[in-house]
């Protein structure tokens, strides 16, 4: 019989929040387009915003956007265990993706608070600004800026497709949040753990409902820029075209043929392209694509991003091509101490749990580099994500945050 | 030296009248983004109506958007002869592709009105709706619509990108032209002569001023929907992925491949390429493009358009491919009686003329269905258009203006 702060974790009331949080950026696909500093995510964080302050807590920001919500602890002045993830989606996201490490966390102060316990330090829940980097490239922007991996001055001058800055998406934040504190960027953090869907097919395969997370495979990022030259499409002769999006169409080809060569385990993807003029009967000027390469392992990751650049020159033909690299993060592994507490909390509530690694990047990637950092995953349906179809079931996920109240109480007890 | 109505065609204020146009969509590369139907066309088309009317010609419409600018003859229930083009340009357009039909017409109708001429039938300039087919797809929607080679009302419910129908964008033309008769569509017409800059580079390269447009080359377009399905960049294995994106460009490096087999005369484009939801750690749900394939010959582009679908299904791979061919048109041949009056009014002025075959499609290939029909071409520089850097001289449009001064009275006069 599951007893103390983890047995108030109310699994309908959970699921509950993760439908109303849905509402913001709905789509007739039944998902949600709530992408970073849109009126959509801001809706959301004020939905969240108040619910904490339902529950008692504190809620601040940062210049970089990131929402805290604080549980004080006996010691106020001690560092908080740290825990969250993003409201953020991709244009055509899920409930679930970011949504569940925000509302877990959310959920876990909630049933710590219940039950009277005291600890020794503050739990804060965080919500990341732009995880996902769909709207604003690179992603992980809020947590790169907060641990100082990445200077958020950097950040401010980025648009959006169409011409909005990060800097007017922050002020479009702020704005609706006025009455919030704005601490500084950079305070010390005890530990931070978070929670997240799976993403992947595993967990739900192998009949495991908690994923003790050891670490989080490397990812590089391109942003690849072919210029040719306008022209007829009925005049130009073939020969004489710089035709901007064929030889973009060559590159993706060879790339892809050239990163399946090796093992099975390498991701490549094209997920973005973008044509000048665009136009049916005009020969493409410009051909913008992106590049997202990921391994588990570093040294082959390496070596296959660096293959990138003389692929893309080798395919220009007639055209320019411009490569650059966005983002460039190896392989990382999670403490021993994290995925060991993690895996005991599950152990102590009678949770199948495996040790998994993330396919996926997630905001703890940054936060490893400056505390003991972790993460718990719960299955999600067929392994989809970043899709309308995003699915997890409500017994899951209060699982998963039953293993988080544990895991916080532990950390912030010390 | 040259007498006579084409004597008075003032090449200054033709050039003049050029540049006060490309100020209607002018862009910062200095070309023009003068879209069918958008508030920047319909601004041009009022320059020009006010310019008619200074000039004592009538102006008219239709359902269809065409605007009509009327010298009025000596019988006025006699068939007019008509000439003109369009003011539509591609999103990276320049100043003379389309415009230079309709300002050539309305130039001829004022020199032939300064000299004092009676001509027997009357003259009307048209400024036909959508010829370029950007916006909406398919192009020359006005032209079809006036000849019956298609149903106006086929085309009404077609939407613009940002999902503005025509039947909107017309509203909005008629709107602002109250004043404006509306006359019905299929009215008879005796003959039609086109004005166009080359947009290619024969003329400039042979030393001629004038073409002699024997026919037009033939043209399919088409429209190509590949689905598969969204995924996570980071954890979606390669071989489970329904990847949209990397299934078109398989289909379109295998298209490339396949049309560029036979003669180097062949005219393949992929010009438009959407992916959706075009983020770049989401692997793409669909891909659509369009074809654009033209050759001289009827019997050859008929071959190559029809491998089309199958070369897309062979490459669909686990996605699912629709091909739907949107414009079908063999390559014609304009009739002897017209070649000839160009080919003689051009030597009667002592201009240097050359018999040339249309490479891109005009509103007189419709034209051409219903009347006798022909075309002059002037010279552009390196055959540049689509494009801002689309170029021709002051001296080369007036030389065309003069020759189509000529041909209108001899057409006219009958």
């Amino acid at each position: 019989m599951m007893q103390g702060p983890a047995a108030r974790v109310d699994a309908e009331r959970l699921w509950q929040l993760h439908q109303q949080l849905a509402r913001h950026g709905a789509t007739a696909s039944g998902g949600v387009d709530r992408q970073t500093l849109s009126a959509a995510e801001i809706g959301a964080g004020r939905g969240v915003v108040g619910w904490a302050r339902d529950a008692g807590l504190a809620a601040s920001t940062v210049p970089a956007g990131n929402l805290f919500l604080r549980l004080e602890g006996g010691d106020v002045e001690a560092a908080p265990v740290l825990t969250g993830s993003h409201l953020d989606s991709q244009p055509s996201g899920g409930k679930f993706d970011g949504v569940f490490g925000v509302l877990a966390g959310l959920e876990a102060a909630q049933a710590i608070r219940a039950a009277g316990i005291a600890l020794h330090r503050p739990i804060e829940i965080v919500a990341w600004m732009n995880e996902e980097g769909s709207r604003f490239v690179p992603g992980m922007m809020g947590s790169a800026a907060f641990t100082g991996a990445a200077s958020l001055d950097a950040f401010l001058p980025v648009r959006d497709a169409a011409g909005v800055s990060v800097r007017e998406g922050l002020a479009a934040l702020h704005a609706a949040f006025p009455e919030l504190p704005s601490r500084p960027l950079g305070r010390p953090v005890a530990a931070y753990v978070e929670a997240h869907i799976e993403q992947g097919p595993i967990l739900e395969r192998e009949g495991y409902t908690i994923g003790v997370v050891t670490g989080i495979q490397g990812k590089r990022t391109f942003r690849v820029t072919v210029r040719g030259e306008e022209a007829h499409a009925g005049t130009a002769g073939l020969r004489e075209r710089k035709d901007a999006l064929l030889a973009a169409v060559r590159m993706i080809g060879a790339l892809d043929s050239a990163m399946r060569e090796g093992d099975d385990v390498v991701k490549f993807t094209v997920g973005r392209l973008d044509v000048t003029p665009n136009a049916p009967s005009v020969v493409a000027g410009t051909a913008v694509f992106s590049i997202d390469l990921r391994h588990v392992d570093s040294a082959t990751l390496a070596a296959l991003g660096d293959r990138i650049p003389g692929i893309c020159t080798a395919h220009a033909g007639q055209c320019s091509v411009n490569v650059v690299e966005l983002t460039s993060a190896m392989s990382l592994t999670f403490p021993e101490t994290i995925t060991r507490l993690v895996r005991e909390s599950a152990a102590a509530l009678g949770i199948p749990a495996l040790d998994i690694f993330s396919a996926a990047g997630h905001d703890a990637r940054f936060l490893h580099a400056v505390c003991p950092t972790g993460m718990i995953f719960v299955p999600c349906k067929d392994g989809v994500s970043h899709n309308p179809r995003e699915s997890a079931t409500a017994e899951d996920l209060a699982a998963g945050t039953r293993v988080l109240v544990n895991v916080l109480m532990a950390l912030a007890s010390r």
